[in-house]
């Protein structure tokens, strides 16, 4: 077994009610890609990618208005899978996002062709995409409460505790107007915000990033 | 064959997929419930309601602040099927919402428990309910993408098309408040939008609601 293989047989749940063709089907129409950070591996305007399997690194999956403002709707991590980029083959998807590599990743494509003649004939993998698409469905709700409802103090305060928690280490590299983007926000609200914070001694910010030094007190906020 | 069963077998498409006793538990467990304008059928803090089928009237979806700010998902005509209101059937769900009747109507509930007894044990049930959640997630990423990114003038033509086609008349009774709640927006904004457009010809504004009499102007704006 590939390695390729052997991605596709875990992660893909429905792998095992597959008939021996569908499964050659499956191993013919994956490859592994490698992105730069920063590389943009699907967009609205692109022909339907395929679906995502993260072998290694960060991608980010937002949308994206006509005048360039951006969304994070959520993030990709090792062993996410994403159907979103393979929204051709959900007929019931009709909206499309775009996807960055936010590190140097290692990602596996499964072509939207094949996955479409899968889907199309078996129901457990029909299943498996939308429930998929369901589990990403609650994430952009949460992102959309966020940002229709909480305050952006709030939103920072949650995204720098998640962040924490992310790389558990209080010193967070990241910039303010990167925050910004995850959040939804502008850049200058949450310079504004994290000078709050540390007037309060909650964070310290230096060059690139910052520090939280009281954790305790974000926690208080959210 | 009952009423409720005829509807529950037309709405349905997983029915024909179910054994006897499935069937059996689908219809033992299907109640008619008349409802008034206004009535809060489904709220976030209750119990599972279960899978909701519209024969009559209008149901608005739509979450909900913890000041009281409301934004509306999308709203349900007959025939169309509700899942959302039986998120506990589906564990990829994992956010709530709250569901009024805007008009008198009656819906059938399909209980929330057998529905779970049915889903756990048939593919095709399951496979229905993310289907139609994903639907739903579509529709959610348009209004989403409406209040972040368009502007509200855009909004309000948008909807009063949309109202326009779906009363099939040019004479909307509907006040500055609703059509207000209806994009996520406040009255005030909605008001002076509507001044606007009477200004410049595009919309008649009367007691209660509105008349538009250049449609050709609206959807330029769109």
């Amino acid at each position: 077994m590939t390695d390729i293989e052997r991605a596709v047989t875990n992660s893909l749940t429905f792998y095992e009610k597959l008939n021996d063709s569908q499964k050659r089907t499956i191993a013919d129409n994956a490859i592994l890609k490698r992105l730069k950070q920063g590389y943009n591996v699907h967009s609205s305007s692109e022909e339907c990618t395929g679906l995502i399997i993260v072998r290694s690194g960060e991608l980010r999956v937002y949308m994206l208005s006509e005048d360039g403002r951006e969304i994070t709707l959520y993030r990709l991590f090792e062993n996410d899978v994403c159907v979103l980029s393979a929204s051709c083959v959900i007929e019931s998807i009709t909206f499309d996002v775009f996807i960055d590599a936010e590190e140097d990743s290692e990602i596996i494509i499964v072509n939207s062709g094949a996955l479409n003649e899968i889907v199309s004939d078996n129901i457990y993998a029909e299943c498996f995409m939308l429930k998929k698409a369901t589990e990403r469905f609650s994430e952009v709700m949460w992102v959309m409460q966020q940002i229709l409802f909480f305050k952006a103090d709030r939103r920072v305060a949650i995204f720098l505790i998640d962040e924490m928690n992310k790389t558990k280490s209080a010193m967070l590299n990241i910039t303010h107007d990167k925050i910004a983007r995850y959040i939804g926000s502008a850049r200058e609200v949450v310079s504004r915000i994290l000078k709050y914070f540390e007037r309060e001694k909650i964070v310290k910010i230096h060059r690139g990033g910052l520090e939280v030094i009281d954790k305790t007190a974000l926690m208080k906020l959210i």
